[in-house]
Formats: C-alpha cells, structure tokens, sequence
C-alpha cells in the first residue's frame, strides 16, 4: 500500500492522451495543441471537436459539427418546463446539475459504447447553454425568452443569455474564455467524473458529478469567489491593505494559486490581457486595477500567482455577465472536457477505487441501549 | 510523484474514524462496533445515528431522532410534483439522483457548517425513501399515493413501497440489509462524495455524486446485474454450464469478489442466511439453488467469493421487491455513510486533485483548417 500526501497531491492516478500539463515549463495543450495557439485561430466547436473526437475538424466536419450542435440546443419540451418550475432564487449551478440528471432520466444512455457516448456528450455540449440562458431569461428578464440566431458557440451563449447581440469584442473574449476552461487533464471535477463512469455508470450521472466538483470555490467556483472579493474593495490601494490584512488572519484568496502550476498558469496572462482590454472598453478599470493590485501582493507575501479564474472574473464582469452564472459558464466549456474523458476512461476501464487507512476506535463491545449513558 | 497501479487499488487516499475494513481478518466494523453485533441488536436508525453523529444514541437521543426523522420524511410540494412528473420509464436510480439535486435546489446549504450538514444528511436520509415509494406507488400502482405510518426505517420503507403493511420478516430482513448496506470506507461512490465535497462545494453535490456512481454494476449496481442473471437460468445444473461458459468467455459475474475482500465479504454470509430463509417462507428455492450453484461454480473456477450484492438479490426478490429497486434501496441506505464522510471530509478538507501520465502526442504545430484532410 502506498500511503500519499493529503488529496492525491502526489499521485499519478493514471494515463491520458487528452491534456498536457506541465507545471516546469507553463505547458497546457489539449492532444497535442498549446493553447496559445488554440486561442489564437480556433473556436469553440473546433476545441470542443478536437477534445471529444481526438483530432481537429475539417472544414466540411466542422460544419456538420456545428450543424447538428445548432439542432441539439433546443431542449425537448419536458426539460423545458421543468427549467421553467425552477425557482428565481435557485443556484444556477444546481440548475444545471439539476438539468443534467433530469436530461439523463428524459433521455437515458442505453448501452454506454463510444458513438452514445459521443452523442450524449454533443448533446450536452449543445443544451446546456440554453438550459442556462433559458433560466436565467425566464426569471430574470422575461417569460417570453427570446432565442439566439447567432451560429458561433460564445456568441449563441451571449445572445442567448441576454436576449440581444453584444459587441463583437465580448464574443471573442467568450470564445477565448470558453477554451481556456475547456479541458485541464485530472482536475477535481474530471477526477469526480472519472470516479462515477468508473463503476460503469451512466454518462450522465458522471457529469452530474463533475458539474457538482466545479461548484466549490476551490476549483470553478474561484471565479465567482475572485468577483465577490474585488466588489468588496473601493480601491487599488486599499485592496493591497485589505488583502494584507487577510494574509495575516490565514485567509485564503480564491483566483490565486493552484495546485498544479507552481510558477503561473499560462491561462491566467491570456485572461489578463482580456481584462485589461474590456476594462477599458467599458470604463471598468478601477476594477481592473483592484485585481492587479491584489494579484501584486499576494504575489510578493505569497509567492502565488493568479489562476486562470482570477482575470476571468473581472472580464466576465466588464461584458455585463451577472457573478452568478460565471462557475455555470466554466461548466459549458468544460463539459467538453469531462466528455472527452468519460469516453477514455471507459475505453480502458478499472474501478476507481481506493482504500483508507482507520484511525477510529478500535473494536468494542454493543452496549445495550439501556446502558448508554 | 508516486505511480500507482490501476483504479488507486494500492493507494492508501487518506484517514478515517468511520469504518474498519480488514481484509485479512474479514473484519467490518462501523466506528469501532463489529457489524455482526450491529444487525444483531441495532435498527438502521440507531446505525445511522452511529455514522452521523459518531456515537451509539441513548435511548431518549434515538426516540428524537426517530421522531425528527418521522417529519423530515415528507417532500416539500414542489418536489412532489416534480416527482409525479417524472416518467414511468425513469431509471429509479436517476429519480432519486434527480430529486436530490432538486432538494438541493429547493432547500439549499446556506453555510457548509458541521450543523447544517447533519441537518442535511438527516433530511436525505428521512425524504429519499419517500422519493421513492412515493415515484413508485404513484406510476406502478395507484395515483392516490398512500402513506406509510409504520415508525421503524426498514417498516416504513417496505409500507410506503407497496402501499400496504408486509411480513414482520421483510422487515426484519430489511433492516439487516440496510445495516450491511449503511457504509463502506472509501468504495467509489463515497470517495466521489468526498472528491466532490473537497472543493468546498456542497452537500447535495457530494451526494448527486454518490449516487450516480453507485449505479454503476461494478458498485452497487450488481445487485440487480446478479439479479438479471438468476433470472435467466432454469435450475442450478443449468447455472452452472451457463457460467461455466461465460467464464471461459472472460464474461464477469456480477455480486461475485470485491475489491477489498479476497477471502469473502463478511456481510455475504448474514444475507445468504436470509436469502435461504426467505427462498423457504416464499417459495422461491430454486432460485436460492441458483444463486449457490453460481457462487460454488465461480467459487472453484476463479477463487472468488460473492460479496453483499449477490445474496441481497436473491433476498429482495423473495420480499416482492422490484428488481428495479435494488440498487435505490442500497443508496436509502448508504446515505447514512456518504454524510459521514462529507461531515469527516470537511473537518479536515484538502482539495483531492491526482495528476495524471500524459501519453498523448507531443507538441504539435496548428494546422489551418483548409490544410486539414
């Protein structure tokens, strides 16, 4: 038996051919792809194809990609009315944990091969943005919720979401964003999804797990803790004392630091540049400067760098996206991910399944209940 | 970094007060109390008490908590309607996954404090096996849903399933059986809760998790994949070429090893007594007859033991249960473990992030979509 360090932090849990991580040299790539030149001149569809189908798309492929991902967004009927008796006040990321496990009951994995594995993860790629952007339309805008005619993933969600077009520069950010979030090897949220298709569960079920690991701020929900923080300061320099002073009592930072990147997250200066540049775009630059300056000083008492959610709160914030739904838009990217990995662990499947070493009580004697005192 | 072999089987994951699993010694105790002693002299609810609380209740504790029990059993409205609009084909194992995702909607974790977490797990533990009966009595036998009034957990569960009062001995049978079924160490479905609940997310999560990993048949799934295999021989001469066959095909027996157990599951022997009793009292020996030819033919070819699912099925199905339901019944049951492990997880939380072996392609120029072919 081989006794580890608290979370896995020092094992190797297995093998996978979908994402490089390499914390020496900043290296991200997704099947052999750096992602600097993922964001550079791909979209969304052609990640989300290259993750799940294993290589990058032709033309005519990407197309009949896009195609059908247009078809599988409407939700069916059922789904729909359900996302309509969930309440306001709701989480949205139970609403799509929620959805999820109720598509799977709707319309259930028959036989878990590979093509309704990859019919299941398209689907779910598709319809869990209008999942989203239906809710939070029907509640927060109006009933009457108006569909998107944008063909692009990002400009589809962001239409979707506010029932109008945006500025071109907002689609790109998304896109850009949506990439960076796609994939990122045995993260908390895969590893959970793994663990769940590793019994032979349904693909459902393992994404209803891995959008439930996402949620805690201590992986997807960085982003919306990152937000929280930055709206609490008044200023640049007061965030530098404020944040010193949460050093001091032992808090933690959420957006800063990660378990696998020691020396920075090679997401997090893409994401940055996009902060700085929607920032001005939209008058939002004591925003930007908070996050700089808190990013600063942690850096220097901490030796810690921004993760890639640090800068994606304060450009989710300058297109308008309401804190809520930024841990829910890093689940529609990654779900590209989990999918890709659903269908790896499938392919050369073992039980998931660890031991523990007990440190309770060692055996007693039942005490009647009369006895217990 | 320490590689490990497949599935973490030689990876010690961490520490746990909850539950003793000897391998060498067959031993299996819940916080220190043997489960021999357990199924002997407790009920599920004095078991579930034990894994949530830490300690075995007094008297007055266990008439309160059977009593708080009693009125958290009732749905909320909304999630009854939810549940009635849930279709009759629904996997069960998806209705109560789906249900406890909505509760958690619904009845959100305000604060991931040790008191609201054990407000929660008492919560499922009281509501999922009205989820349930409730789903069941209303598609497969009656709109008009009728309630249970029995006040044991095993009572109560078998009353609201099949809408009337059952043998004392189904009962008894049952109670045993959830016993045996409260918790595990760190099996797949509870290490997904706690791969879950490590990034601070929340309870519900951990759970949705839980259960959507032990559908699968290489967890609690089994119970009904050994029940679908019984099902399929004429008599124990038959069962035995018929397995001898699937064995020559590399083909698993489903219920039969276990991970953890190489010389027998301690809880199969308690189930094979009541499977044999229950086969008697209602007719069902060849059956019965069925089940040990398998477990002897497997037994000689292979070494391997059947662990709690393999007799469990033989045993439900003698109580009238649905095969269906097998699986649902076990989680009713582990919820009690899964808490525990949420509650133990997070009084000492460190995200749980494995790495993985990147064996993909090395790093590779993009390739302008019309270059592609």
């Amino acid at each position: 038996m081989k006794k580890t360090q608290g979370g896995l932090s020092d094992v190797v849990a297995g093998e996978t051919k979908i994402c490089k991580v390499s914390s020496d040299d900043n290296i991200l790539a997704y099947r052999g792809y750096a992602i600097a030149d993922l964001v550079q001149y791909a979209s969304m569809d052609e990640v989300a194809f290259l993750l799940i189908e294993g290589e990058l798309p032709t033309a005519n492929q990407l197309q009949a990609w896009q195609e059908e991902r247009i078809k599988l967004q409407v939700m069916p009927k059922q789904l729909q009315l359900w996302v309509e008796s969930f309440p306001k006040y709701a989480h949205p990321m139970d609403v799509l944990r929620s959805a999820c496990s109720l598509l799977g009951m709707l319309e259930p994995e028959r036989e878990p091969t590979l093509s309704e594995g990859k019919k299941i993860a398209k689907r779910l790629f598709a319809v869990l943005p209008t999942v989203l952007t239906y809710w939070y339309q029907y509640h927060y805008i109006n009933h009457a919720v108006k569909m998107s005619t944008e063909t692009s993933f990002a400009g589809h969600f962001l239409e979707a979401l506010f029932g109008k077009s945006v500025a071109p520069s907002f689609v790109e950010m998304l896109n850009v964003s949506c990439i960076l979030y796609a994939e990122h090897e045995f993260n908390a949220s895969t590893f959970a999804a793994r663990v769940t298709c590793a019994t032979n569960s349904d693909f459902y079920s393992a994404i209803c797990s891995a959008i439930g690991a996402l949620k805690g701020n201590l992986h997807g929900g960085a982003n919306e803790a990152a937000m929280h923080l930055f709206a609490q300061m008044s200023s640049p320099e007061q965030a530098r004392s404020a944040v010193q002073q949460m050093l001091v009592n032992k808090e933690k930072i959420m957006g800063i630091g990660h378990r696998v990147y020691q020396n920075g997250d090679p997401r997090s200066p893409i994401m940055q540049k996009w902060a700085q540049q929607l920032a001005e775009q939209t008058g939002n630059t004591n925003l930007y400067a908070i996050a700089t300056s808190i990013a600063a000083v942690v850096l220097e008492e901490k030796g810690l760098y921004p993760n890639v959610d640090f800068y994606s709160a304060v450009t989710y914030h300058c297109a308008g996206i309401p804190t809520a739904l930024f841990t829910p838009i890093f689940v529609i990217a990654r779900v590209a991910g989990w999918s890709a990995h659903i269908l790896e662990q499938r392919s050369n499947n073992r039980l998931i399944r660890p031991q523990a070493e007990y440190i309770g009580p060692s055996i007693q004697k039942y005490i009647p209940i009369a006895s217990r005192k």
